[in-house]
C-alpha cells in the first residue's frame, strides 16, 4: 500500500524518505514467477550479447592506447574499452583488488569491471569509505530486489542505499504486504544469489529498449519518463534480475558475503484502509508521547497555554478564514450527517442535518482565533500564546503520499500567539529560542532564512516595513547566521524559515514563525489598548516540530533505531540468567514499567545468557539489567549498555531512579552518563 | 447556540445536564423589552384578577371547615381555599413564618401563599432543608429570567435549580450569548428585582390560555406539548415576568436576600461554527490533560499499551465491522476528497480520488482489529491490551446535543483486550479493579450489573454459557454488591454495566465492559495457539471514565469548582503584599508553573490584601502563596488554603516539591494534607 502510493510521488521532492514498513493483513498464496521476468531478461541477455560484440569489434578493429593515473602518482598504459579498474587494482595488489568495491574514474564512479575509455585519474573505493559502504549496499538492494521478483513476483520500485544499510521499496498488489514471517525466506534466497557470486552486468541502452525491458513495470516507466533524460541509460543485470540503475555495482554477488534483514522496530505502519494516515503501534506511540511531553514541558517553562479544539467546522469558518477560496482543493469535506443510506427514515433524527457544511480542519489557527475571540480581551493578558496538538487532516493528491513526510492525517505542535505590536519582538526572540532549545536537544544543527513581503502583498506597508524591521532585529540578537530572501514571505506577512540538519546532516524544513497581519482582520480580533481603544492584535503562527509525525520519521531514520533514553521505544530488557529467575525478572520489568519506562523481558530459556544480551543489543535497548541469583537475593541488577559497556550491578531502586533523572533530563548519552 | 441546540433536545433525558456557558463573539446592541413581555403580562393580570375573584366568591357563598394536623401533632382549624400555610406558620411563630420557604401538604410542595383546599398534614420547608435551599434557587432562577427578558429580551428555556445553586438557559438569538461582562448589570437589575419584594403569584391556566400566554416561546410551547398532559397547568407571576412552573416559590423575591451571578470557570465554551464539538479552554485542557495523565498512569501499572489509530476509515472497514450496517446514520461521511469546487481542475492533483468512500471513526474498536491482525500472533504474546485517546465522531441528533453529555466529538480512555478464552476471567478482574481504583480517586461510588444473552444473540451457546459464567465467577470474587439482568447483553456479547454515583450522589453511567465475540471472527483475527494450531481470540471492550468530555463534566459539578489539587486549573495563587515584592511574585510565580503547576499571579494593587485573598478563595484557588518583604527576603511564601486555613511561611521549593507530592498522589484533600 503504502509502496504503492509512493511510487507515483516520484517527480516530487521527498525528503526524509523512510524505508517502507511492509505488513500483510492477509495471508495471500506465493505466486510462481512471472512470465515477464524471463522475457525481460530474454531481451537484456540479447542486447548483452551485442553489447559485448561491439566492445570487441572496437578494441579488435583499432586498439587505442591510453593513459591512467593511480593516487599515488604512478602512471600506467591501457588499451580504451579493454582495461578495467579491476584489472589496474590487480596490477597494484590482489589484496586491493579483493577489498575495492569500485573505482573513481574522473571523479566519475565505475564498476570495477567497466572498460575504461580514455585518459584518467583513477582511485580505487574499499568498504571503509562511505563511497565504498555505498556501492555494498546498494548491490545488496539489487539481490534483495532479485529475490522479492522470484519469490513474490514482485514489482520493484526503488532500491536505495542509505547511510546505515539499504531499503527496497516493491509493490505487491492492492491486498499483499511482506510480513516479518516472511523475511526468514526472502534472506535464505539472497544468502543463495550471494552464494551463487552472479555478476552485476551494466548494459547500456536506448529510451525505446528501456521501455521495451520495463513494459511491465508502471513504476519504471514512470522514472524512464521523468528522470531519463539522456538518449541512453544503464541498466544492470544480476542472475535473474534487471533493473533500471546508474550503478555502480560490485563485481559480483559474492563479494556482499552476508546480507541481514532487519525486522523494523513496529513502530508504526500503514494500511489500505485508511489512506494518508499512520497507526502508531505501542512502540511509535511511546515516542510519539515522549516528543508531545518535551514540547509540553517547554510550554509550561515558556508561557504557552495548551488547548483542545475541534475537528469539524463550518466551512462559514474557512470562509472567514479565507482557507475555503484558497485552500478547499486541499480540505475534507463531509455529506451532510444523516445522509449515509436508506435508514435514514428509521433513525428517529430529524433534527440531524445542520444548516452549514462541514470540513476537517487543515490547521488550527481559525480555531485559535475564534478562542481569541469568545470573549472581550484586554491589553493585560497579552500576548496570549495558545498551543494545540489537535489533529489535521489535508487531501494531499494520493499520489505524493510518503510514509511520514506526505500524511492526510497529522498532528503539529502548533502555536499561536497573540500579541501587540510591541511585544512582537520579544515574542519572535522567544520563539527563536524555543526553536534553538528544542533543535538542541533533539541534536540537529539550523539555518534561518528571513522572507520579505512579496509583490502583492496584503496590508500597510508601514506595517510590513515595522514588522520586517522587528524580525531582522530579533535574527541579529539571536546571534545565529541567517539568509535574508527578499520577496519570499507569505502575501498576509513576513516569516522565518527554518531549514533544520539532522545527525546525518541532511536538510528538513520543520519548523516555522510566521507572521500574520491578516486573519486578525479576518476574525476582527480586538482587545482593549491600555489607552481604552480597541486595537488589532498581531498574530504569529510558529511551530518547532512542525509534523510530529514527521518529525518521528526524521528522528527515527537520522538514529538508525538507537534512539536516546528519553525518546526510546526500547529503554531496558530484563534478561533473567536462569529460569530461577524469571520471577524476580519479571518483578523488575514491572517495577520498571510502574515507573514509566519502556521494559522488555527476554526470558527465552532456548537461548544462552550471551545471545540473549546480544539480541538485546541488536534490537538496541539501551540497557540491558542481567539478573541472577545474586541479583535475586540482594534485589539487585546487573547493568549493560547498548554498546556493552559493563556498568555492573546495582540496586534496583537506585537504577531505576537514575534512568528517570537521565529520561527527564532529556541526554542524548544515557549509556554514557547512567 | 448551546442553549439553541438544547431545548430542542429536552423531550429526551438529559443526564448531568450542565450549567450552560454563555458567550459573545460579536458585541451586540441590547434591544428595549420586546412587546410580548407586555402582552404575556396583560394577560396574566386579566387571568389572575379572574382567579382571585373565584377563589373570593368560593369562600364566600359557602366557607368549609377544614383540619390542619401540623408536625408536631397539633391539629388546627381552617377555612378551605382561604387559610395559607403563611396563616399557619404566623400562628405558630414569626421565627417559623419568616424563615420558612415553603410548605409540604401532604406530601406535595406548596407555596406559603397557596390556599390550602382539604384536610391535611402540614410540614414547613426551612432554607436548612434540601428542599427549602431548592426553593430559594429555583426562585432565583426565576428573577435571573426576569432580569434576562427585560435587559436582553432573552426567551427563557428552562431554569432549573441545582445541587449547589441554579442556572438558567435562556435564548438571545442565534448569534448572540451572554459575555461575562455583561453579568454585573444582569446582576445589578436581579438585586432590583429583589429588593422590589416582588410577590410569586400562583395562576393555574388551560393548555389553551397556557399556549396563549407563550405563543411567542417556541421553547415553552414545544414543552406544553410534551410535557403537560393534564387540562389544566400553573404558571407563576413574578414582576414583568411569567413563566411556566410547576413551583413552589418563596411569597416574594424579597426572600432571596441576595444573589450572585458567578463567572464560570473558563474551562470550555461552544461555538455554531462547531456544532457538537467543545472548545476547551487553558484551563478546560489543564483539567483534560490531568485525566488523561492518570489513564495512561494505570495503563502503565497495568500492563496496557496505548496506541494511536486514523480518524479516516474506508467505508469498507465499517462494513466488515457490521458499523455500516448498523450505525451509519451515525456516522459522518466524506465527499470525496478535491470535490470542493471550482479550483479542483487547477489543483493539478488528478489522483487525489481514492477509491473507496470515507467515514470518520465513531470508535476505536475496529482499528484496533486491524492492528491485532497486521502480524501473525502467537498465544506468547496474549493477552494484548490497545489503549487509544483517538478522537471520535458520532452524529447524534442536534437536538439531542448537550453541553458536554451528548456531543459530536469526543474521545474516550477507549481500550480493547484481545486473550486466550481461559484469560478472560483474570482481565475481567483487572478491568474491574481498575474502575474502583481510579472512581476512588474520583471520589465516586458504583454499583455493577451483568446483562447475560438477549433473544436474538449472536455465536454458540456454549461460549456465551462459559463467558457469562465467567463474568458471574469475576464479579463474586470482586466483592461488590452486583444485579443480573438477564436478557439485557448485546448480540455479540454479555457486558458487566456500570453506575456510578458522583460526589453529591447523582448518577451517571460511564464506564463499562463489554465482551464481544463478533468481532474477532468478523476480522478473522487469529494467533497461534500454544498447540500450534490457529485460534480466534476473545475481544473485551472496555473504558473506565467512558467519554473524557462528559466525564469532565460530571465532575466539574460534583466538586462545584472546587477541583481536588490534581485536577485543579486554579492551584495556586500568589499575591504580593504591595507592589514592591511584585518581581519576587513573578518568580515564585513561574517557578510554579516551571513545575508544571497551574499558577496565577494578583498583583491588582487597586485591591487591598484581604480582598485579593477573598478573590482568590471565592475562585476556589487550592492555596494562596502571600509574599511580602519577609518572604522575598527569606525566599519563602506564605501559605493559605481556600478555606482560608493559614499554614504560615515555608521555602518556595520545598513548598513546590510537596504540591508535587500531593498532585502526583492524587490525595482529595491536598489543603488539609500539604
Amino acid at each position: 500500500m503504502g509502496v504503492c502510493l509512493r511510487w507515483r510521488g516520484l517527480g516530487l521532492p521527498l525528503p526524509g524518505f523512510r524505508r517502507c514498513e511492509l505488513h500483510t493483513v492477509h495471508e495471500a498464496s506465493v505466486p510462481t514467477p512471472p512470465h515477464w521476468l524471463a522475457e525481460r531478461l530474454g531481451l537484456f541477455e540479447e542486447l548483452w550479447t551485442a553489447q559485448v560484440k561491439r566492445l570487441a569489434s572496437m578494441t579488435q578493429k583499432k586498439p587505442r592506447a591510453i593513459k591512467i593515473s593511480l593516487p599515488e602518482g604512478q602512471k600506467v598504459d591501457a588499451v580504451a574499452w579493454n582495461t578495467t579498474p579491476y584489472q589496474l587494482a590487480q596490477q597494484i595488489s590482489s589484496t586491493l583488488a579483493d577489498s575495492a568495491v569500485a573505482a573513481e574514474v574522473n571523479g566519475e564512479l565505475y564498476d570495477l569491471e567497466r572498460p575504461l575509455e580514455t585518459d584518467c585519474h583513477v582511485r580505487f573505493l574499499t568498504f571503509d569509505s562511505p563511497e565504498g559502504k555505498s556501492v555494498l549496499w546498494h548491490s545488496s538492494a539489487h539481490v534483495l530486489g532479485a529475490a522479492a521478483e522470484q519469490q513474490m513476483g514482485a514489482v520493484l520500485c526503488r532500491g536505495p542505499s542509505t547511510e546505515s544499510g539499504f531499503y527496497h521499496d516493491f509493490f505487491l498488489g492492492k491486498e499483499r504486504t511482506v510480513r516479518s514471517s516472511e523475511l526468514p525466506l526472502l534472506e535464505r534466497i539472497c544468502q543463495e544469489i550471494i552464494a551463487a557470486a552472479q555478476p552485476f552486468r551494466r548494459l547500456e541502452v536506448s529510451r525505446d529498449q528501456l521501455r521495451q525491458l520495463f513494459k511491465d513495470n508502471h513504476f519504471k516507466l514512470h522514472v524512464i519518463e521523468e528522470k531519463v533524460t539522456g538518449p541512453t541509460a544503464t541498466v544492470y543485470g544480476c542472475g535473474m534480475s534487471v533493473d533500471l540503475c546508474r550503478g555502480p555495482h560490485l563485481r559480483h554477488t559474492g563479494q556482499i558475503g552476508a546480507l541481514k534483514l532487519l525486522t523494523e522496530q513496529e513502530l508504526f505502519f500503514f494500511h489500505e484502509l485508511s489512506p494518508g494516515s499512520c497507526f502508531f503501534l505501542p512502540r511509535g506511540t511511546r515516542v510519539y508521547n515522549a516528543l508531545v511531553t518535551f514540547i509540553r514541558a517547554e510550554y509550561a517553562q515558556r508561557g504557552f497555554s495548551e488547548v483542545k479544539t475541534p475537528t469539524l467546522f463550518s466551512t462559514k469558518l474557512w470562509e472567514q478564514s479565507g482557507h475555503w477560496e484558497h485552500y478547499r482543493a486541499d480540505m475534507f469535506s463531509l455529506k451532510p450527517p444523516g445522509t449515509n443510506g436508506p435508514d435514514i427514515s428509521q433513525s428517529g433524527h430529524p433534527a440531524r442535518c445542520p444548516k452549514d457544511a462541514l470540513a476537517l480542519k487543515p490547521m488550527n489557527c481559525p480555531a485559535h482565533c475564534l478562542m481569541f475571540a469568545h470573549r472581550p480581551r484586554s491589553w493585560r493578558e497579552l500576548p496570549v500564546r495558545l498551543a494545540d496538538f489537535g489533529v489535521l487532516h489535508r487531501a494531499e493528491a494520493s499520489g505524493s503520499l510518503g510514509g511520514l513526510t506526505r500524511l492526510w492525517r497529522f498532528q503539529q505542535d502548533d502555536a499561536h500567539i497573540f500579541c501587540a505590536p510591541n511585544q512582537l519582538e520579544a515574542e519572535i526572540r522567544g520563539c527563536l529560542d524555543f526553536l534553538r532549545s528544542v533543535y538542541a536537544v533533539l541534536g540537529f544543527s539550523f539555518h534561518l532564512a528571513l522572507s520579505t513581503r512579496p509583490s502583492g502583498f496584503l496590508g500597510e506597508p508601514h506595517l510590513w516595513d515595522q514588522a520586517e524591521q522587528v524580525l531582522q532585529q530579533a535574527l541579529e540578537e539571536f546571534g545565529e547566521p541567517w539568509d535574508l530572501n527578499p520577496g519570499d514571505g507569505a502575501f498576509y506577512g513576513p516569516k522565518i524559515d527554518v531549514h533544520l540538519h539532522d545527525a546525518l546532516g541532511r536538510p528538513h524544513q520543520c519548523g516555522t514563525i510566521q507572521l500574520d497581519f491578516q486573519l486578525p482582520l479576518r476574525f476582527n480580533l480586538q482587545y482593549k489598548g491600555q489607552m481604552g481603544a480597541l486595537e488589532h492584535p498581531v498574530l504569529i503562527h510558529r511551530a518547532v516540530l512542525g509534523s510530529v509525525e514527521r518529525m518521528l520519521g526524521v528522528l527515527a531514520e537520522s538514529c538508525g533505531g538507537k534512539w536516546p533514553l528519553w525518546l526510546s521505544p526500547f529503554q531496558v530488557v530484563v534478561i533473567p540468567v536462569g529460569t530461577e529467575q524469571e520471577e524476580y525478572a519479571r518483578q523488575v520489568q514491572q517495577c520498571l514499567q510502574a515507573a514509566g519506562l519502556v521494559s522488555d523481558l527476554d526470558a527465552d530459556s532456548g537461548l544462552t545468557l550471551s545471545r540473549r544480551i546480544r539480541r538485546a543489543q541488536l534490537a538496541h535497548y539501551n540497557f540491558q539489567f542481567v539478573v541472577g541469583q545474586r541479583e535475586q537475593s540482594k534485589r539487585t541488577v546487573n547493568i549493560r549498555t547498548r554498546e556493552n559497556r559493563q556498568l555492573g550491578e546495582r540496586g534496583l531502586a537506585e537504577s531505576v531512579q537514575r534512568l528517570l533523572e537521565l529520561q527527564n533530563a532529556r541526554v542524548p548519552n544515557a549509556e554514557e552518563m547512567f
